[in-house]
């Protein structure tokens, strides 16, 4: 293992080499890419030792094997996320968690099965004191940027508690992330009006608005893409299922226009000429252009990425975690979350 | 008041005319339109008789003024749901309910505070035998016609057995009124696997397994456009915010089509010729032309439509109620219901 030395900067980031569904592959091109292109960023990869060392003569690629961090075990798609952890405590996710857990990484980076990977970040690497759930949050497209929404997937039948905690951090992110100064909160729900929530977005509004946070109110399924907030929390369950609604417009949009296309040569024409400008400005859509996303409140980096990432998402989930990592994001969010536990 | 006499699909419709941003006028050129053209509706306009009398003088219409109910009181916008069916019992909204209940009238047709319009319907006219919850849904433009979405705000904080009836309701909905043939139904959630619910979807999903409707499991939010349901089932919070977001999509479309356009002269005049096939291929994520949605499980035929409703969507609202007359809607539920509640 290399000492990280005395560079702040330096930051050692673990590989899930086997995750996603051209591992590990895509892992390897991507991670080591990061890595050659930020002389601060200094991978490991876990997984199969074999199989990563044959993409690497392979691709005739140049990497330190002391830094390939052999793993028996592999955590499928389908496998049960606690389940899993237990059965297979070699695999290269567990394995990777806990480098973290003991400090030997700053950051992990999987594209596996993702209920495994938030599984193994919240038990092994632990919660940040005073968070009560973790949350993945996603970054929407709106005519203001970006709209923060928090939590899409990590939680479902949260507590008002934890909706505050969501809003806690993902301005966090908003702000250290997005550049967003003073990001606004919005409680999503059925109306702008006091009331027009259900229990828990109504009892977290009341904990917003009796906080020193940016909170704005409660805000509609609409106010999402028109960006009324900067941060907008809900429940895992609603976020999760407007987050997938969301993934699935461009596709269907295409289906509409082909469909307007069949009915008519003309308006089939001017759609075909216009193809390209369209896929322009419906890639602000494409979240896969992202990379991945981090689990925040757990005591150290994890970044989860689609199941589907191309090198080029590999690379940018190894930026973003070392981005996180050199903003101090971990003790932001606990300075702050003490801060309000406190007052609380 | 006229006897409906022995022609069964005579349908005696009362209409608050009163109800949206432009009532009377909209309302009553609406409503004297559908009535014009289908002798089996009866039309009687509730609301201040002075403001509808201008209305139908000054276009020039024909109405017995006779079935022109006057009503002294009028439900704002903004009045507390509840709070105004006590205060204002001589308000359109609440005189129109009444005629329901005492079969004066088959159907009640508003465009006004849709809070109190729900509340009217159930408090007034009663819950169909058996039904703990109305309910009202969206017809959701899908890859393969409609996807029917219960509920998208009739309540909130759902127990599973309002879902498992939203899925006996709108099912019936989507045989009867959209001509679905043995409709599929899907839970939404998280994941399609079971246990990726949170806990009203997943008590749901196990009544609905245990009961012989056509029931395919979970669904997801990208399944909703996808159309891999008929019948799409969860709590109306849920359903109200993803309602909202599918409508904020054409506006934002625009944006981004206009951002595009103005980084690139190119773009923007390819863009400008195609505006119109775009127009044409968006319109069905345009709700507006559907005109109102029925409030169901209330003992009456109850639609609500939207505050901003032209004539023609009053003369949709009209239709809908007397077809829902004439395929015995109510008693389909009833009986439905009935059927269920004897099985469990």
């Amino acid at each position: 293992m290399i000492d990280s030395g005395s560079n702040p900067n330096q930051c050692r980031i673990i590989v899930d080499a086997m995750g996603g569904d051209f591992a590990p592959k895509n892992v390897v091109l991507g991670a080591l890419q990061a890595q050659s292109e930020n002389p601060n960023i200094e991978v490991y990869l876990a997984g199969d030792s074999k199989l990563i060392l044959d993409v690497i003569t392979y691709e005739n690629l140049t990497f330190d094997k002391e830094k390939i961090i052999h793993a028996e075990q592999k955590i499928e798609m389908n496998d049960s996320p606690t389940v899993s952890l237990k059965t297979k405590p070699a695999s290269s996710l567990v394995v990777g968690a806990k480098w973290v857990r003991d400090k030997k990484a700053e950051a992990l980076v999987s594209a596996g099965n993702t209920g495994a990977m938030m599984a193994a970040s919240t038990l092994i690497m632990g919660r940040i004191p005073g968070v009560g759930r973790p949350t993945i949050g996603a970054e929407m497209p709106s005519a203001k940027g970006i709209c923060y929404l928090y939590d899409v997937g990590a939680g479902k039948d949260a507590k008002p508690n934890h909706l505050f905690e969501y809003a806690i951090m993902g301005s966090i992110f908003a702000r250290e992330m997005g550049g967003v100064k003073n990001p606004s909160i919005g409680v999503l729900s059925m109306g702008e009006e006091e009331g027009k929530g259900n229990d828990v977005s109504e009892e977290a509004a009341k904990l917003l608005k009796d906080s020193k946070l940016n909170f704005i109110g409660n805000v509609e399924g609409r106010d999402i893409l028109e960006g009324k907030a900067d941060v907008v929390v809900c429940d895992g369950f609603v976020g999760n299922i407007i987050l997938k609604f969301g993934e699935s417009v461009p596709k269907f949009l295409k289906y509409l226009l082909q469909q307007t296309a069949k009915k008519n040569l003309f308006d089939k024409l001017k759609i075909g000429l216009t193809r390209g400008s369209l896929r322009k400005a419906l890639k602000v859509l494409d979240y896969q252009e992202y990379g991945g996303v981090p689990l925040l409140g757990v005591n150290g980096i994890s970044i989860i990425g689609h199941g589907s990432s191309t090198p080029k998402a590999f690379k940018n989930m190894v930026f973003r975690a070392y981005e996180i990592h050199t903003k101090n994001l971990l003790s932001k969010i606990e300075n702050s979350i003490k801060q309000y536990s406190n007052l609380s």
